[in-house]
Order: structure tokens, then C-alpha cells, then sequence
């Protein structure tokens, strides 16, 4: 009788999955938080600059190495990613009076 | 002669780890900003506790198809998105107060 394997690929695959819709959903409700407050004062501009610019790359290796999975979860995260961004830029403007009287750097 | 490839293998595993580089390292400003501001009102709880659940799966994927990079860059993503959490989370008391007069829904 054959031994049982430490891991079912099944199981691999599911956790996989799983992995990537959890991390790519979970933008929606950061942007639904910035869009319904109208503020994104503690959003870090320099995150989403970079998560996007990551994010891209991303999208890049999976046409690259032409993954499905990798394509579909990376254009999902990066178009929540822009959007997230496109609002902190649009709320910037406003915030940055307020944030010159306590803030010396923005991370 | 033979034709040049339309992408050479070290090309695209540069254009990955800059991918995961940046999709990992852009989690600090954002710590960074909530850090210094001692203010978490615009992050979205429910994001970080998707997402953090959502590293700790791509972690078992990674210790599962033992793969070195997958796992190091998202044992850094989960420590980082954790710490965010964590200011959240203390932070969030203090807001709570301020959020009810403004907030019916919190995503």
C-alpha cells in the first residue's frame, strides 16, 4: 500500500487559491472605507506607489510566464490598487493643510 | 543561428522578485505613516484582516510546495501587515468615539 503523502496537491492548489482571493478582495473594503469616509489622510501614498508599481511587475511575470491565476489576481489587485491611489491623490489636496500642522514626514 | 527568445528566463526572474520586492517593502511606509500620525482611521480593519489571513495562507502554500522565495517574501508581508493591524487595532479605540458620529458602516 502506497503511503499517504504529506500534502495533497488538492489541498495545495486550495490553500493557493485561497491565498490570492483573500489578498485581492481584501483591497475592497480599504477602498470602500476611503471612498465612504472622503479622507485618506492615514493612506500611505508611498505605499500604494509602490504595491502598484509591485503589482504591475506582477502582472508583467504572469504574461510573461503566462499564468492564468497570476494574471487574474495581480490586474484585480492592481486595478483596486489604482483606485485606492486615484482617491488618495484626489483627498491629497485637501488633506495637506491639515496634515502641515502635524506632520513634519510623509511616509 | 538561433532566434532570440521573446523573453530570456533571467528577465522574467527579475521582473518576479522585483514584484515581490516591492509589493513587500511598500507595506512599511504605510506602518511608518500609522506609526507617526498614531492614527489608523482611514485604514480598513476588515482589509488587514483579510489580507493578513491571506499571507498566512500564501506562508503554509509556500512551506507546502517548499518554495524559498515565496516563503520569505510573505513571512515578511504577514510580520508587516500584522504590526499595521496592531495599531489598528490599538488605535481604533480611541477612534471608535470619534467614527460614530460621522460612520454608520465601517468596511
Amino acid at each position: 500500500m502506497a503511503t499517504l503523502p504529506l500534502s495533497a496537491s488538492w489541498v495545495t492548489g486550495w490553500i493557493g487559491s485561497t491565498a490570492a482571493l483573500c489578498t485581492t478582495i481584501s483591497f475592497v473594503p480599504q477602498l470602500l472605507r476611503v471612498w465612504q469616509r472622503k479622507s485618506a489622510r492615514d493612506i500611505s501614498l508611498a505605499m500604494f506607489l509602490l504595491f502598484s508599481f509591485g503589482e504591475a511587475c506582477w502582472l508583467v511575470y504572469g504574461l510573461d510566464i503566462r499564468s492564468g491565476p497570476i494574471i487574474i489576481a495581480n490586474a484585480a489587485t492592481l486595478a483596486l490598487a489604482l483606485a485606492i491611489l486615484a482617491l488618495k491623490l484626489r483627498y491629497g489636496r485637501r488633506d495637506t493643510a491639515v496634515d502641515k500642522a502635524d506632520d513634519r514626514i510623509e511616509p
